[in-house]
Order: C-alpha cells, then structure tokens, then sequence
C-alpha cells in the first residue's frame, strides 16, 4: 500500500489494480547515468548457481562524488547500516562505491557481523582506481546486505566475489555501464522479489542534461521508516527476512549537505509512504551518489542555487516514488494495490499518520481485499491517529467529524463512491 | 492478544493456549452486589425473536450511586458516547441507571443519532424511583450502543422496550437481582459474541465485605484506547461492527473523583492493553457504578483512605483485566490467546507501547498462528517503537540491543525457548 498524504480537504483515494503484472523493460543505456561501472555476480551466498547474490558499483567520475543515505529508524540495525552511517558521516558525505549483497542480512551477528561488513568495505575500496580525493578518505565504500537474519556472511565468498571484479582478474570481471550490466546489479538485490526492479530518467537543469538510475527490492517486512543519521548498536540464529534497499545514481553534481536533504526530503515521500506488511525491517537503506560525471562544472546547492537544487529534488522525490511503488506491486501475497490520499490535515505529518494507519489497518485491508467499500472501518482507522501539536506548548487539534468525507476511486473507470459524513447532519 | 507490561529487564512472554473453551457457569447469587436491579429482554433491534439485544441495569441503593467512565479516544464518537459523557460530567460523578442495546451502534447517524441516545436516557430515567439525590440531576442514566453503524435506531421498539421494564407494567418487567437476571443482562451485551461474559468477585476493606460483578462484549474492532473525559463532535449508511462495552457495579461507596481515577487506572491496565484485529471502535465504553448498598457509611476515597482506596483500585484492576481477557479468547477469527510480557522499559508507558506494536505486528501474528519462534521478527517489531522522552525537554531513550531477550512460553509445559541478543557479542 503507498500512500501519499496531500494537503486539502480530507478525501482518501484508494485504486485497486491487479499486482504484479510486467514491469520489467529493456531501458536505453542512454538514460543511464555517465561515469558508472557495475554489474551483479554469483559470489555463492545463495544456493541457487548463476542468480546474482552481489552487486558492485562503483563511480568512475574524475570529479568527486557525493554520497547521501537515509537509514531504517529501528533500534536494532544491521552491521551493514551501521558501518555505511560511520563512513558517511565521517567522509562528510562522500563516497564512490557501494557493494551490496542478498541472501543473508547480515543482521543480528555481533562482533563477527562487524568484522564482516568492514571487510566487505575494505575489499571493494580495493577495486576503485586511485583519485584526487581517494587520499582524503581512509574508506569509500557503502554497504547493504538483505536475507535472512542471524546468520553471519559466508564472508570468503563475497571477498572472493568482490576481488573477481578487480582490473587485474579480467577474466572474470563482469562490471560495465550498459542495460545488461545494470539489469545484473538489480538481480543481485532480490531475495523474495519476483522482478528485478530497475529505473532511469533523464531531466535538465539549466540546459545541461543529467540522469538518474537506480534499483531497489523488497517484498517483505514493508514499512519503511528511515531517517538520515542515527547512531545506535546492535547485535547476536535463522529465519527469513526482506528488507527495503534502493540505491540511486545520477551524474549531477550536487553539493553532500543538500544531497542529503534532498533524499531525505524524497525518502519521507516515498520509500517512507508504502506498507507492505506493517512491520519495519533492521536493514532498511536508500543510498545516493551524485559523481558530477555530466556536469558543466556547477555544483547544484539549495542555498547557491535554490532554482537548480529544488528541480532536483523533486526529480530525486518522482524518481523515487516509482521505484518505491515497484516494491508494493511486488509485495510478499500482496494481491491489490492501493493509494491512499489524505487531504486537509493540519500538517504534512498528521496527514502522513492517518495514511499510515488506514493502510495497516487489518480491518480496512480485509475489506479491501473483499472488495467492500467499508467506509466506517476507514473513518475508524482515521479517528484512531492522535494529530500532533502544532507547536510545542499547544494543544493538539483534532479531527473534526462533520467534515470528513470518503471516496473510493476503483481503477476500472466505474464511478466513485463517496460517503460523507456531513450528510446525515444536515437533515 | 492481551499485552500487560511490567518493569524490569526487557523479556517478552507469549502464552498460546487453546481460545475459545468454555467460560461460562453459574455464579453464586451471593457474589452479585446488592441494590442492583436488571434484565436483558428481547426489544425487536436483532432480528431473532426471543433474543436479548436490550439490558436495564438500576441502582435501588437509598445511598448516593456514583459513576464513573472511559471511553474510546477514537475522533469519531458515537452519540452514546457523547451523551453519557456529558451527563456524568453534569453530573460531577452520578448515575444510577445504564441502559445497553446491541443489534445497531447509533454510531455515524447525526442529529437523529444524538436525538435517539438522549430518548433512551429519560426512558430509562422514568424506570428509576424517586431518591434524595434525583432532585439534583436532571438525568441519571448513562447509555451504550454496539453493533451495525451507520444505521439509525429502531428507536420506537427500544422505547417500548424500556417501558416494559416500568414497575406500572407488573406482566412484562423481568429485573431481578438473581444469576438469570445478571445472565439475561449479559446476553444483551452480545453481537458476534460466541458467549455472555459475565463475572463477580467479593472482596473485603477493613473487614466490610463488598462485591464486584460486570459483564461486556467484544469480537470485533477491538484495540481499545479509552480516556476518562474528552469531548469531540461526531456523527451520518450499513456495516457490521463491533465494538468492547463493559458494565462494572459494586456495592461499595466509592467518591466520584476516587472511582474515576481507579477505573482510569484500572483502564489502561485491562481493555487498553488487549488487541484483537488492532482497529480502535467508535463505541467503546466501560462504566462502573458503585451504589454504597453494602457501605457501612464509610466513603472509600484516595485522600481520605488510601489504604482502602489502593485495595479496591487492585481489585477493580484485577476484576478489569479477567473481563478484558474474555474478550480476547472470543475475539472474531482468533485461533491462540497470546500474553505479551515486557519488562525493564524506561517507562510504563514506553512498556505498553513495545507491546501493542508487537501484539498488532502482522508479521508476528502470522508466526504465532503458523506456532514459529521467529524472534526476529518480535526484535524488528520492538525495534521500530519510538520511546517517550522522560521529561519535557529530556532526549528520548533508545533501545540498547545488546541487553534485550526475547523468552517463548508454551503453555503445554514443554520448556521455554530463550533468544538473547547478547550471546553473540560475547564471543
């Protein structure tokens, strides 16, 4: 379920349409983003022989490249998000590789889980070429890992995997920039997804043509709730586990500080409005990189050039939403894929509250998956979400009743039906 | 699901025992309070001849009857609701009647609605006898709907109904004070429920023995979150829906402020920690009316008594939680009767909310019913809870992973299943 909260007056839309039909498309390698090398391999953490279990990207860009993350906000994270969060934040914001692997989570494991991630980091530092900025940071390397939890990495593997894409093993070397190559990475993100999940887009700012592309995966344990920073420490067997991950690339340059707050801005309005299942995972990761490889020299800030950075940021926030709706339509037993709109909510939050709580409600997904327009099960669900203070000492507002309507918005071009709650006052 | 936090170092507890066994006997008339008149009848709102959909409970004490309340914090509250707060709050803490229908929850249906719930209060006033206390209050009955929302009343046949049970109508009034009345009573509580949930208890303070006895209703819509107060406007077609509704009457003289602030108490630690589907209900209500019948003139208050106030805060609590608990082994579809044990939270209330997330976690549930100890799944669940800051101004506490355990509990005997998050960072 996806839902993006709008402001106005209080209407849901929900759309029903068939899950999971064909997303998968060649794209051209034109829309692809220029100054990348990647591709996906089978380094062995899944049985399966030849599905891609590792993803290497690495930026090419002789300019530097700027990195940005949102992580999950759950207590318990992943070694993996905790290793990317420290190297992020002590690179200010750069970064020019990221490796990522399915099939364990690589969460829930200690000490040795720790170790894991690091050498992961390590070894595909070990692939990028040395550059200008390459003597400036100890680490350049974002990592991810999905599948199952509690169980440590088959970590000889993955080095193996990660070192068969040096420069020196060009037998096996796979990495490259076309439709292929992209597609490899994509595949080596699924666990229980059944495509994989691949987009690009090409957008102009002040004449200079960018693009962006990227991938993501998901199919179980869906709500999202990701947040730019957050230190926290965890860790300690096997059961499965999906996760949200997405990683986005562009050849824009844009200046670390505001390509974090685009993301951020983006991932509220995307990966963080869709429910799967309810429940938020300990992997949950979005990373960008911006390498500047199209640039004309000028560097998108917000507060340099706010015309360029906001063109940019709502680009980053459409681009976003599609790969975040290719993960409702892929959804563990998801069977109908539906919007909900919130309009006239005091604020952008309240309005994203009740979105979240109508599409987790298991009385209104019962009747959805019914096919009944039980309006009352959405009012209650809506009645349930404490609105939020508008400022710290006020007191909360609160719903008003005699001005909530609800309409549901079937897909097949039948009419809607709208329920008001104003009616039977009015008699 | 029925969540009960208590203090100490952070273990969850889950108790799977078959529902729905049988829970219903005959209770001694002698545990029922004295100076309690009631009856369930057949009033013609069900459709099935014969079957009590509408209960009168009256207070004959000659000492002042206090009441107390706690309703859904839902934003759109039915017209009992919103009248029967309204009264007590009139009233300052005084009620001597409470009438119940089921069959239609007046839930949703504007002006006629509240029209409707006022016409059920003065019939049921006209049942009451003259006291030294009626003078002072305009009304003196408190009223409760659940069923079908967005449907007016039957309100011709509820009224006829009422009136049948006036002492002029010596052939048609059933009230009693025996089992059969306190049963016939509870089985007009009932709408999906499977079976009348009645209980009493005796109890004593200071060597004055008084009783407790109560009944109410569930199935449906049931994650209850109800306050003491709160006043929000609601009100406008056909759905089924259900709704917790408990009636509580003692014998004891409690001061109006003393029996709100226990039951508020009582509250939060019963109906507001059970879960069923995880959907708050725009009708639920507990009232509890204490008539002083078996006082021995002393005012059980919590400034004036503490130690007598404590006893019967327990006791009502107790009392609360084995009728909330009713409510959970018959809830609609449930198959496992579930106790979530938190323990070593900052704060109660931090406690309270790890263990409603868990207990609505889609992804536990299914675990649960499919009997597989995926204590991952009850971390990742934990994991995504928020916790409340300690003071005002304070930073909020975070979750430390490495000091969390999660225990599994069957209740057949068979040994526990313990999972530490610490284990491995030891090695």
């Amino acid at each position: 379920m996806s839902f993006l909260p709008k402001r106005f007056a209080s209407t849901f839309t929900m759309k029903a349409i068939p899950s999971k039909s064909h997303h998968h498309f060649q794209l051209p390698s034109s829309s692809f983003p220029s100054g990348f090398l990647l591709g996906g391999i089978h380094a062995g953490v899944k049985k399966k022989a030849g599905v891609p279990d590792l993803a290497v990207i690495l930026s090419t860009s002789e300019h530097p490249t700027s990195a940005a993350a949102c992580f999950t906000r759950n207590a318990f994270k992943a070694a993996p998000v905790l290793v990317s969060d420290e190297i992020l934040s002590k690179n200010g914001g750069y970064a020019r590789a990221v490796v990522v692997n399915s099939g364990c989570a690589n969460a829930i494991t200690g000490k040795q889980g720790m170790d894991d991630a690091w050498a992961m980091v390590k070894a595909t530092d070990a692939l990028l070429s040395p550059s200008k900025s390459a003597s400036k940071f100890e680490h350049e390397t974002l990592v991810m890992s999905t599948g199952v939890i509690g169980q440590n990495l088959p970590i000889s593997k993955i080095l193996a995997g990660i070192e068969s894409q040096s420069p020196r093993n060009e037998k096996t070397r796979v990495l490259g920039s076309d439709f292929k190559a992209w597609e490899r990475a994509a595949q080596a993100f699924m666990t229980t997804d059944t495509f994989p999940k691949l987009r690009s887009r090409v957008f102009t700012i002040g004449g200079v043509e960018y693009r962006l592309a990227g991938m993501d995966k998901g199919a179980g344990m869906i709500h999202p709730n990701m947040g730019p920073a957050g230190t926290s420490f965890f860790s300690a067997p096997k059961q499965l586990h999906a996760t949200l991950l997405g990683c986005i690339m562009t050849d824009a340059a844009v200046s670390p500080r505001s390509l974090q707050s685009a993301l951020t801005y983006a991932v509220d309005r995307s990966f963080n409005s869709i429910s799967v299942d309810g429940d938020m995972s300990t992997n949950d990761s979005i990373y960008v990189l911006a390498n500047g490889a199209a640039s004309n020299g000028k560097i998108i800030d917000e507060e340099t050039d706010t015309e360029g950075y906001e063109i940019f940021k709502k680009e980053l926030t459409d681009f976003a939403a599609d790969l975040a709706k290719l993960v409702v339509r892929d959804g563990e037993g998801a069977t109908k894929f539906v919007t909900v709109t919130v309009k006239g909510a005091p604020s952008y939050r309240d309005a994203h509250n009740i979105a979240s709580r109508i599409s987790t409600s298991a009385l209104v997904k019962t009747a959805l998956y019914g096919e009944d327009a039980n309006w009352g099960r959405i009012l209650a669900a809506t009645g349930s979400v404490p609105l939020q203070p508008t400022s710290a000492n006020a007191v909360s507002p609160t719903i008003d009743p005699t001005k909530v309507s609800v309409t549901f918005v079937p897909s097949d071009g039948t009419s809607a039906l709208l329920f008001s709650s104003m009616v039977n006052l009015r008699r």
